[in-house]
């Protein structure tokens, strides 16, 4: 099954999406937003999969599908909790600027707690007030789950996973090493993230969905070339089973908490730190990243980071070449320009 | 104005209530729930204020007030991100061990974002699976805006102040030197705060609420001793405009976020580090700091963090010695206790 919320107050309003994306189907009677159906999921879950039966087999009141008219799955959500999942992106930043990672690490996830209040819709323009900001791109995979209790065992949180999506988590790493070095995490260097236009429940995602990560390739292009086709299910030292608990250990989740991976990101074949798409690598989920590679091989970083008017795309496909999620797709403006559009 | 949310649902049951917390009247066929009424204040505010002139002059249906009955204000929010603005308190407990402050932390605020998909009741147990944890209390005042925009000044940032209330920061200090060292802030060392009964509209502070900030001691005890009664108007480096502002730096606030000031502290007035009550001092916020005391006066920590059956009470009262937000009244149970409870 898969959902959708299109613009439409401060919530959105819930769709049901056809598995292509060409369709769609209200489903406010049934719930009015995304986060009504997840605070009372077990009950409403049954009327949205008869709804989304019918809206495959045409026995629904259907309109067509427009990704430019959604926004994100949850507009705004009471808890975005982003791991580090891919250990190997955390160790490629540590080792751009000479220092070692932890052992501990491979062990113990790293997470932030992140700004829920308002996210970005998926083609929503990524305001900028300041380029020495600093901004990148992370595309990275992220669960929006029900209740998960307090002291959650990983399989206890496993089950609890109802719907999969695609995240750009937006970054300001101009201004990150001040605001980490004060010791209280992520601030004003984590603005609003978009998500993709879809989310899709685990059983749906077939093969793809298997021991808790989202296997396939994460398809990033910048400014229309490709920039990243890293995959998913490969190098993610923790899978979202384990993220979700690591949260779970000290207090309860609310039904409609998001969980990231953290940027997605694979090792080279040669164990290498990874080569660019057009060198025949599987490219970056993120500037930064390109910028480590770049350091490391030749000194210092040659990427910039996002300017205004770059153009970034954030997207899966399954076996057939079909969009899962439908595309992120972002362009960076100046604040001034995001102020005079809302 | 004197709002709160009584137990229904996940979300509460807005209430109007008198200014001396004897009586409510049910107002959700105004707002059914205090987010509810945040996100459509301009058009909701008429109609509470006329119910709250009302109950006090008993043209309302009103019931009695009790704030065991009652959620916090809003029992979950979309964002609740906390400051350290009482500076006195952050350079303590770096003297407690052996650090430096830098002098940065005088004019940039130090915040994090905390988990805001599930607030305790004010009266609710802090659930506590493992002593060791070093679970502490920080009594703090917090505001509830409404829609901040990206970019917005300090005295927009106070202009979009709706309501005032006081917070239970439970923090986990024993998780937190490890989890801070990860260099991502707070996670698992941050669970579930709780707030007052009622959150108050600024007008109805009067002169207690001046430049941005609450004035007034705030009143904690610890299993029925006074422990701390430091005036949250004083040595408060960053006002609440300041830290509002502080946060929309980068992105804009949905209406129904939460800021908290951090522990409320004051130095002595001889400058020293602060006295206990029971010495005729202002006392302290947060164990922490008692314990930081000790261990700069005598050399070692003896006032032990929370244990299983501890009771904590955070209030402050006006000039009449009535209760201005209703009492936080916690006590610290074990985990399968609480789980046992729910």
């Amino acid at each position: 099954m898969k959902l959708a919320s299109l613009k439409s107050g401060r919530d959105g309003r819930l769709v049901v999406v056809s598995d292509d994306l060409r369709l769609c189907a209200d489903a406010s009677a049934i719930a009015p937003t995304l986060q009504a159906a997840l605070d009372d999921w077990s009950a409403v879950e049954p009327w949205l999969r008869e709804m989304s039966a019918k809206v495959e087999t045409g026995y629904a009141a259907v309109q067509p599908f427009q990704e430019a008219d959604t926004v994100s799955p949850l507009p705004r959500a009471f808890q975005w909790a982003d791991g580090s999942a891919y250990v190997n992106h955390v160790e490629l930043v540590r080792r751009a600027r000479g220092a070692t990672m932890p052992d501990s690490f491979w062990t113990d996830p790293l997470m932030y707690q992140g700004a829920s209040d308002g996210f970005l819709a998926p083609h929503e323009p990524i305001p900028l007030a300041d380029e020495a900001w600093g901004a990148d791109f992370e595309a990275e995979i992220a669960v929006i789950v029900d209740e998960v209790p307090l002291g959650a065992s990983r399989e206890e949180a496993l089950a609890a996973i109802r719907l999969v999506t695609l995240v750009n988590d937006v970054s300001l790493r101009g201004l990150i090493p001040a605001e980490l070095g004060k010791g209280f995490g992520f601030l004003q260097s984590k603005p609003a993230s978009a998500f993709a236009p879809v989310a899709v429940t685990p059983d749906a995602l077939g093969a793809a969905w298997k021991d808790g990560k989202l296997h396939g390739a994460l398809r990033v292009t910048l400014n229309g070339r490709p920039f990243g086709q890293a995959d998913a299910g490969v190098d993610m030292t923790f899978d979202f089973g384990t993220l979700i608990a690591h949260v779970a250990k000290t207090r309860s989740l609310c039904a409609g908490s998001i969980i990231g991976s953290g940027t997605v990101s694979n090792r080279d074949a040669d164990g290498g730190p990874g080569r660019p798409v057009a060198e025949g690598g599987l490219g970056y989920s993120c500037i930064a990243e390109v910028r480590m590679v770049e350091t490391i091989l030749r000194g210092g970083p040659e990427t910039p980071f996002l300017q205004v008017g770059d153009r970034v795309g954030i997207e899966m496909r399954d076996a057939d070449g079909k969009s899962i999620f439908g595309a992120i797709q972002q362009t960076v403006v100046g604040e001034r320009h995001a102020a005079a559009a809302a």
